[in-house]
């Protein structure tokens, strides 16, 4: 009999597409009761202890923080400018220290706070490892939604930030005394444990993509997040438009974690090329990593058409 | 160092309201970005394999049948006529079965069908325990709420059914050889069987509120549904009006089940004399079972002020 570890995180998603209306599942959150002008967004994501995070690596306020940036990102990869509110579904186990719950809620509150949102509700209950889901909220205008499906041939391919860095702030921790990582420089060092204890949704970036838009350009922007990768990201984003990613060279890090590190929560964005200029040059850090190609096809570098270095991608049912 | 079973759950909730509005973990569900007519309404349940439910005492359609109802009779409970949409946190391990978790999901779809109500996205994850984490979302009218706080001296307390079966339906799973609990009629073993289940969300007992309010009545509808215990849901009207839940005797089962079994689902509401009896009237299975009184304090019995038979309360973070 199939389990869950045979068929995997993706496999698993496609089989429970028939419980909801055709291409629900195809975006970061789903949209809900479309009015003509408003449409409200909502986004879930859950993190487990020991798959997501561990008490050794990761603080209760970094924790909080992380799972409430999860979610919000979630909405800025809609086009939502900010949230409203979250929900928490908290599971934990009876010998849970308090310290370190509201460690996480602290966490979660300050990330709430910095981006005006609010938590709204939730529930509480017992199970053998630390469960946080969270469900977040959100509005974005109809006539300014990101859906993944809208890339066309030409579109430059843009990124809102660096990847990578996460993966490498979190082996950083796991490793203190690996050599090879510290000889790194400390504030690369610094940048990187940062970025993986307290990633930042970007909102700020959906607010560049408005005031970069060309006079007179209708809104066509086609995006997701790196929340499992940026190789995911792309896959994600060429599937659903049918245009292949084609990718810069000199883009490249040879490194696993840049492609595959995931948990980096930037936005990979499609855009019509002036709108793309325009954007990197609003966004400090945001770069043009290549474009969308004309036929249906996996990422792959733009001159060679080979594939990308081969890494291994964040698969949540793996056998451990 | 305090841990989560010395503490309980309703004190690690009271900890928790700072991280929210003042008020806002008051009711069933939370109410969002109020505007002059229509308001949303989210609420987040999750329900935890060993702790809500077993693989051998629940199919998994039931399981999904459950969570579902456990969250929209949140939505009734806050006045909804119906839910819009629900998102799933699936955390399982990577040996669960993916015929079991597609029952889940057909269980889930089913309840939401047949409330009008659609799957609109989610988060799958891998965990130790099968964990499901429900986020429901409705609309209700902002002149048709119903809040635990609007109760007022005098009113009668209603339900809108039966007590315990839920909990006898468990108990009749979980021991097929008990002699005592065989002897009972087999219409009513099969009906507490379907109680625990099949519960099903009350939004046929919100429209007969609608349909037996007196006419030029003011909306005020106190109210809560039963899912933690008939005890609990007047202790939480009771605390959040101020005012006393006084019970008529001859309501009265002895058995803890009844007012300490749980998921039972109903709704537990305070209503003007006139309007309650209208809505008795209008409603199968709906009874008076007390009264309001002029003071605070815990639900007693009516004629002599002594405090309920002692069961024992849900306690979700007890030692076992």
């Amino acid at each position: 009999m199939a389990d869950l570890a045979d068929l995997g995180e993706s496999e698993l998603i496609n089989r429970l597409r028939r419980f909801a209306k055709p291409g629900q599942f195809n975006d970061d959150a789903a949209l809900l009761s479309p009015d003509q002008h408003l449409l409200r967004v909502v986004s879930t994501d859950a993190l487990v202890e020991g798959v997501h995070f561990s008490s050794s690596t990761t603080p209760g306020f970094s924790v909080g923080w992380r799972s409430g940036s999860a979610n919000l990102s979630d909405l800025a990869a809609m086009g939502c400018l900010e949230a409203e509110g979250v929900t928490v579904a908290l599971a934990a186990p009876g010998h849970t220290s308090i310290d370190w719950l509201e460690e996480v809620y602290e966490g979660l509150a300050a990330l709430l706070q910095r981006h005006g949102c609010e938590l709204l509700g939730g529930d509480c209950t017992r199970a053998p490892v630390v469960m946080l889901a969270i469900t977040a909220i959100g509005k974005v205008a109809a006539d300014a939604v990101i859906r993944r499906e809208s890339g066309q041939p030409g579109d430059r391919l843009v990124v809102s930030g660096a990847h990578g860095l996460s993966n490498l702030g979190l082996r950083l921790l796991q490793n203190p005394s690996d050599i090879s990582l510290q000889q790194l420089s400390e504030p690369l060092r610094k940048a990187a444990i940062k970025a993986h204890q307290f990633p930042v949704p970007r909102f700020d970036a959906v607010a560049a993509l408005h005031r970069s838009r060309p006079e007179a350009a209708p809104w066509r922007v086609a995006g997701t997040d790196s929340s499992d990768g940026l190789r995911r990201s792309l896959e994600l984003l060429g599937n659903a438009c049918g245009h292949q990613p084609l990718l810069d060279e000199p883009f490249a890090l040879t490194e696993g974690c840049c492609l595959d590190g995931g948990e980096d929560f930037e936005l990979v964005l499609a855009l019509e090329a002036s709108w793309a200029e325009k954007f990197v040059a609003q966004l400090p850090g945001a770069q043009c990593i290549g474009w969308l190609g004309e036929n249906p096809g996996p990422p792959c570098w733009a001159n060679n058409k080979k594939p990308l270095p081969i890494g291994k991608g964040y698969e949540h049912f793996a056998k451990l």
